[in-house]
């Protein structure tokens, strides 16, 4: 049996809010029908933010309510107590909790210093077990703040310790603007790993500088099992400067099959669901690997 | 002081041999010479092969007059004794003298089997050191071939063992097909660092699955400082079915430096030599940084 990677496609929510095409409920599901019938493991498929602020996110309950039952692992994010209450109003089983571990980028994006941000989150964790609500926070610019510059490890390290005794299960620490090299991803998780241990741990990249896939990888070989990823490469952040699209989901499938990993991808459906984020944008280039993926079915051998 | 990384820009021969439209002479030197401005430190300028096999590099030896003297590390591909000869008469200074692993594509690229070819090696090495020309083999398709499929590691070791004993002084590994992930990467260097130190190899690797940057990543991590690369990401073998572009200059400089090592180019001239790619073969997207180098040069922040 091969070991299993977990991968969360964003792309319905990193990939949609910073698009200059502001899709429908309805082709938002559409891009979310595809990536269950790709057989992707999760899907975080909006969020409940002030609509004012992500319009691109407005009609996140719809999606919810919209949303085929099935085992796919359907998530939302929530920025506040107010957000997570409508999620909860939608019926959400998962929320993302995304506090950056620098104080310029939470005041700017949640208009939070990072105690009262931490605060917030445990509170929400709280509300999520007595609700029946799993709440994931996220680490948000983990490595590097386009405002403060390079992270200090122990100042993620001590958040992260903060998330798990609120009672996180698992924490996400987040490349938010695609800075960190693999150096750095290792350097991190092996002292992430060594505290808290790779299960209760996961990584989000953005391919800003074309070091989305390295990263995976140095990720990976620390032993982290759990993985974001936007279909297509779709992404970015309205309130992070310089943030472009996620790591490609495509691409890091067929890093880990190539690498003998099982991902439970289906990957004729993958390259469907490639094609519909392409034709649903009109601004999605595909992750890297997709010729070699097209090229790999045309021959019959996917 | 940062540790150097040397890379060799493989762009003008790797990434013209295989394009659809082939550029003049005046065109390819234009290129070079775009290269040379951006202080990348070695370019592989040509090759001296069959016309009618790769008429895309006929005229190799105008390139090679057309060359401006100066600090820049100049090189061409043979295939062979008289590619060799074509490339002593034309005045070349060191040739890259590619032998695959697998016996079925020497004999499909070169017309020879293993041992025929690793003698010839030898023998264009020794006439090398007779003639002040410096031979640098190749171990093409190192990790997998696209007809016999994964290489054992063994017959890698051996083959690069055999150039070592032939009198060569550097020996190049290259994933031909790019079909070789990070974790296949690292294991062969391990192994390879060990018997022959790592000053002694480098790596060319082709971004066919999206794996360019994360390979590069594995092999500098195991200890290896030498690199090929291709402007722009132009690359293909029109021999190896299944190969797409090399892994793109730009986006090796990116990793490397922002690792804080010294690659000693000039990013804002690597930039221009990106776009020049593109202009003269149409056919060029760029590396997968281009985008985020060209918002901090706009920054003026290179």
């Amino acid at each position: 049996m091969a070991d299993k990677v977990f991968i969360n496609d964003v792309g319905p929510r990193d990939g949609l809010q910073n698009q200059a095409k502001i899709l429908t409920p309805g082709e938002r599901l559409q891009l979310i029908d595809a990536l269950v019938a790709a057989k992707i493991p999760a899907v975080e498929v909006g969020s409940f933010v002030n609509p004012k602020a992500v319009p691109a996110m407005a009609g996140t309950d719809e999606i919810v309510a919209g949303l085929k039952p099935g085992s796919t692992y359907f998530s939302a994010l929530v920025a506040n107590i107010k957000g997570y209450e409508q999620a909860r109003a939608a019926g959400v089983k998962a929320v993302n909790l995304p506090i950056a571990a620098s104080n310029t980028m939470n005041e700017k994006n949640i208009r939070k210093r990072n105690d009262e941000a931490v605060a917030m989150t445990a509170e929400i964790i709280a509300a999520g077990k007595a609700d029946g609500i799993d709440s994931i926070p996220y680490v948000a610019t983990a490595w590097e703040c386009p405002f403060e510059g390079i992270v200090d490890e122990q100042v993620v390290i001590d958040i992260t310790a903060k998330f798990f005794a609120a009672g996180a299960t698992k924490v996400i620490m987040a490349d938010t603007i695609g800075a960190a090299n693999p150096a750095q991803v290792k350097s991190l998780f092996e002292k992430l790993i060594a505290e808290f241990g790779a299960d209760k741990l996961g990584a989000h990249f953005h391919d800003t500088r074309g070091f989305g896939v390295a990263d995976t990888y140095a990720a990976l070989a620390a032993g982290i099992r759990t993985f974001d990823a936007s279909i297509g490469g779709l992404g970015g952040c309205p309130f992070a400067p310089g943030a472009t699209g996620n790591v490609a989901t495509e691409d890091i499938v067929v890093l880990f099959e190539q690498m003998g990993f099982d991902t439970g991808v289906d990957m004729n459906a993958l390259i469907a669901a490639s094609d519909l984020a392409k034709e649903l944008t009109g601004n999605c280039a595909g992750g890297h690997s997709l010729k070699w993926l097209k090229r790999q079915q045309e021959k019959g051998s996917l």
